[in-house]
This record gives structure tokens, sequence and C-alpha cells, in this order.
């Protein structure tokens, strides 16, 4: 097995990026599986792993984990532990870094027939957010989620890491026009709801969400964007006894999905 | 009205101890509100302001709080904004620091008679999971909120900032023994749940919660302590249909919440 130990090694230099760079994830269709449980579970569900590598030490003490990452992957580096500092996104490194393939998911995979429960976000911009959310939906076993442009990035370590694993469980699909995609899934006979602070609107609890439905969440700071709105066929209000004017977004997100769901 | 120009003024050191030390809220039972929206918050809800600092330019800018700010605090200064860089918590100050008094809450206020829904605390470290938390409970309308050692301190700036002024509307009860202030409840005639990763538990959702109840949410990474989960009369898990193992504690949190303000 080739082994690397200096930063300036091109596969190095490419692993670095995928960390750290949301371009070159999106321009190679790929990211990084930091650590053991990332690496189990990227096993588990069946993820194209192109390229693992792991420290000397710690793959030595994950041997068996470590053996089957490596006949899984197309390639497979021994590395030098002093590389972590510059590779690892966390505080405690375990010394396993497996390039995977964003999985691919089409407008089929996620308006099959029959019931499904979708929830779609509409510039959703903070990592732990989202992360929530992901863990959220699948949790609850929503059909598959929807990103528009301008959310955060679901394969950004911190967002793979706070959905402890749900990330590649779940079918997520990225959508450059949100609203475009809404009004497919009207037309494909889902109703659409869209979260907004509108206390005239359709009171969460108080109806029963139909089989095919999908939630939209929007911005942290300014809700759903007007165009995205308007191609909601409702609109869906949380009711708030006290004075609060608003909840979290993910929370709101988790409370949607826990109605849509059960 | 005195102006300080210096980081060494004894005032100017006790602002940034109130802002950076737990240790030092708590022994002067003081916290800093900072920005122009917590101000307002603490105006509206009443709080004891000791101190108000604002610096010339800010304070000028939002002449109308900054007049009612020195009408009601104890002191009121003048800092130079060069101070700010020392002294502020976020990425844009606005130049306005109120050091007021943490409300005390005590058990008569949280034990009142009639219907009373509560939720505690054991060991959430997390600071932005708890002002999520206590968000999502002035939204629902909870009655009050439990704190035993070991929870982040809600009075930081961090967890402050993140529940939006809904720290100041809630009552908040810091506790030192939680399985002995839980039993006290329970004789008190609340029924106490206590949320755990297990299946054979109630189920959310699948029971109304009587009139006086109370919640009570672990750890992030552990759960409730054993010794504080055996005071509880009840476990209460939230049904998963996914391979997701857990909830975010915040989400957890908020999911009884919702079913026990109903």
């Amino acid at each position: 097995m080739e082994q690397i130990s200096s930063k300036d090694n091109e596969k190095i230099k490419q692993l670095i990026k995928l960390q750290t760079s949301r371009k070159a994830r999106r321009e190679s269709g790929c990211f990084v599986a930091e650590g053991v449980r990332m690496a189990q579970e990227a096993l588990r569900c069946g993820l194209q792993i192109r390229r693992v590598f792991g420290t000397q030490d710690n793959a030595g003490k994950y041997a068996g984990i470590w053996e089957q990452l490596c006949q899984r992957a197309q390639e497979a580096y021994r590395i030098a532990g002093a590389l972590e500092e510059k590779i690892s996104q966390v505080q405690s490194p375990q010394g396993i870094y497996c390039v995977c393939e964003v999985p691919q998911v089409s407008q089929q995979d996620i308006l099959q027939q029959g019931e499904r429960k979708l929830l779609a976000l509409d510039c959703l911009q903070d990592p732990g957010n989202l992360g929530t959310i992901i863990r959220t939906a699948d949790a609850f076993g929503a059909d598959g989620m929807i990103l528009g442009e301008g959310c955060a990035d679901c394969y950004s370590p911190k967002v793979l890491r706070s959905t402890m694993g749900s990330l590649f469980r779940l079918k997520i699909w990225t959508v450059p026009d949100l609203a475009a995609t809404l009004t497919a899934l009207q037309q494909a006979g889902f109703c659409c709801y869209g979260a907004a602070l509108d206390e005239t609107a359709l009171q969460l609890g108080e109806f029963p969400f139909p089989k095919r439905c999908v939630a939209v969440i929007g911005n942290e700071g300014n809700g759903i964007s007007p165009e995205v709105l308007s191609c909601c066929g409702h609109t869906l209000y949380i009711p708030m006894k006290g004075e609060a004017e608003s909840l979290n977004a993910g929370v709101a997100a988790s409370l949607i999905l826990w109605e849509m769901c059960r």
C-alpha cells in the first residue's frame, strides 16, 4: 500500500480541499467521511468510496473497519500521523478518512407514486440547523428532503457530523430552482405547505396532512422567499402561546416533521 | 455622566468578567444584556438594571432606548468606542451594555397550585441547545424551567442571544439537587416523565399529559443520569421510524413541550 508523508502530495491536497471547500465538493461530486463512526455508516449505507486514507497508528487500532474500507474503496493509502492536523476537522482525529461519492438522487426517486412525506428547505443557512433537520427527518421516516439554492452544504464536515449518519440514509435532492420544483410536485399530486409567521394560516396540529405532501421551511431570519411562498398551495403556522415571536428553524422543521409523519 | 476611556477602569473590568466568566455571574448575581434588542427586552420585562454603559456614537444613534435605560438603571456611563472590542461578544457591537440582576425564582413560583407544565434539564451542556429550549418553552407557554447542576449557564452571552429575549420572560429555577427537586415536585402532585431511549416507555403522542407535570431531558451524549431517572415516576420515549438512534436534545425537548402544552 502506498505511503504518503508529504502535505504537498496531490492526493492529500485534494483531500484537504474536499474538507474545506464547497466548490471542490461540488466540482468533484465527492465529500469526506471522517472518523470511525462515519466510515461505518458509509459502509453500511453502501456509499461509493473512491479513496480511503488511514494513519499508521489508527488504521491498526481500528483494524476491522480499516480492512473493510480497503476492500470497498477503489484506492487505499497509509498516511503519516503528522498530516492529520492539516486534514482533520475535529478535535480528536481518529485517523480514518473516506472520500465518498455524493449519492445521486433524481426527481424520480423523490416523486415516486403513493404515500410520500417530504421536507423542502429554502435558503436555510445554519449548518447546525441543517444537520439537526436531516437527523430528525430520518428519525421520523420522511421520504426525502429537497434543498434549494442558498442552503448550507449538507456534505460539509460540520453538517455531516451533526447528522450522526442520517445524511447517508435520507434521500436528499438538491435543486437549482425550488419554486419550479414545488410547482412540479403539486402537478404530481403533492399538497405543498409553506411555514410562515402568519396566524391566519393553517394551524399545525389542527388538520391531517394528506398522503402526498411537502412542507417548506425558510431562512432563519427571513423565512421563505416571496417567490417560493407564492408557489405553496397552503401556508402553515405553528401556534405559539407565549410572547416569543418565532421558533428556531430546526425546531419548526422538527415539529412539522413530527406532525406530518405521525 | 461619567465618561470611561480606560480598559483598566474597575467597572469595565467587572463588565468584561460578567461577559466571560460564569463564576463572576454566579458570585454577583448579575449578567450582561448586550445590544439594543436585549436592552429593550430587559426594559419590557422589568428586569433590575444596575448599570448601563453606552458608547458615544451608539448611545446617540439609539437615543430613545438609551434615555429609558438611563432612567431605569441605578448607574449610567458613557464609554469610549475603543473599549468595545474588549467588551462585546458579538461581531457587530451596538454599543449598549446593561448589567442586570438575575431574576430570583423560588420553589413557590414554580410549584403554584393548578395547571403547571414544567421542563427540567439534567446536565444539558450545549449552550445552543439550552437557548433553543428556552425559546421553545416560552413559545409554547410552559410555566417554568428547572435547571439542575451541570447544565450550561443560561445567562452566558451565547445562550442569552439565542433565546431571543425568551430568557427574560420564562421562570427559570436553578437547583443544586435535581433528584431531590423532582421528588418534591411529585409530592406536590406533579407527574414526572423522564425522556429515555427506551422503546418500552410511554410513547410521546399516545397519552395525554396531566395538568400538573414535569418532563426531564438529559445530557446530549448520556441522557438522564441514573440517579435522576430513578426519581422520575414515568419514562417517556419519542417514537422513531427511521434508523436514527436518537434526536438532538433540543429537538427532543421541543417535541415534548409541544405535546405537553398543546
